[in-house]
């Protein structure tokens, strides 16, 4: 349509090299991350071939480094991991740190009541939850302060009696 | 090298859309995920170009959601969330299980260890911490269930004495 502005969109016919690069590229849009373009291309279609192996062999070391720390996590019930990514920035740093951030609060919170339990189990009644805490996780604060302040005054009150008797 | 089997590596001069997807590649791969191909395109060029946009798409919402969900368990401290991705399947799917179970598993550790400690705080010795646990989060468990036996017995002796007296 003349004066439209718009030009006709191109339909290139491409060539073996790129076909393979394209599969690889939907391998990795559908998940399968193992996938790795092994035409032997160079210049610009070398550049473009290795900016996808690039992208896949990042899909898959994060896709193994988050299963890894979840089994941690999950079956292991180790607390101190970090997800290990090589040079991760902009949106692989975000992810990075997301899923760090997320296992090291939930450690911290962990520790922290590991910290009281393991003080009134010894008879220290003095220890409360100082980590900060919100929702769901603040709950827990608030039970396991309220516990230790309901044994105290039960011990102070055992006290009372005793020297009464 | 003749009798070496192997062809010379092929030096494509890349047209201006596929420069473009290019360039998009390339940014995915260093983690600028928003970028998307604009050039207009059809056929088989149209066809990558949709994947590498997919592809996109894909780690632009996984990086969201789960920036989101971290920041629901560490800042506002809800356990119950879950990564929302669409029809992920192979690495994505890995992916999302892995946080899901991630974030699941100590969501389940919390709860019960809340469960335990309410029950102290209102004075009912009876109950343990069953959440199956390893690691560190077994020695917390096992402290916690120490806790509650070392309360038992103080409170069996205390009763004794009074009875006594």
């Amino acid at each position: 349509m003349p004066g439209s502005g718009a030009e006709p969109p191109r339909d290139e016919v491409l060539s073996e090299p790129l076909r393979d690069i394209s599969r690889v590229v939907a391998a990795l849009a559908a998940g399968d991350f193992r996938r790795q373009v092994t035409t032997r291309v160079d210049g610009e279609l070398g550049a473009l071939k290795d900016d996808v192996n690039a992208l896949g062999a990042r899909l898959a070391a994060l896709t193994g480094e988050v299963h890894r720390l979840s089994g941690e996590v999950t079956v292991e019930g180790r607390l101190g991991g970090r997800v290990d990514l090589v040079d991760a920035e902009g949106g692989w740093r975000t992810l990075v740190d997301s899923v760090d951030g997320m296992v090291a609060g939930l450690a911290d919170q962990v520790r922290d009541l590991s910290r009281v339990a393991q003080a009134v189990a010894r008879g220290d009644l003095s220890q409360k939850i100082d980590v900060s805490a919100r929702g769901e996780i603040l709950e827990l604060k608030s039970t396991i302060n309220t516990m230790v302040d309901q044994l105290s005054g039960f011990a102070a009150e055992v006290t009372r009696v005793a020297r009464e008797v």
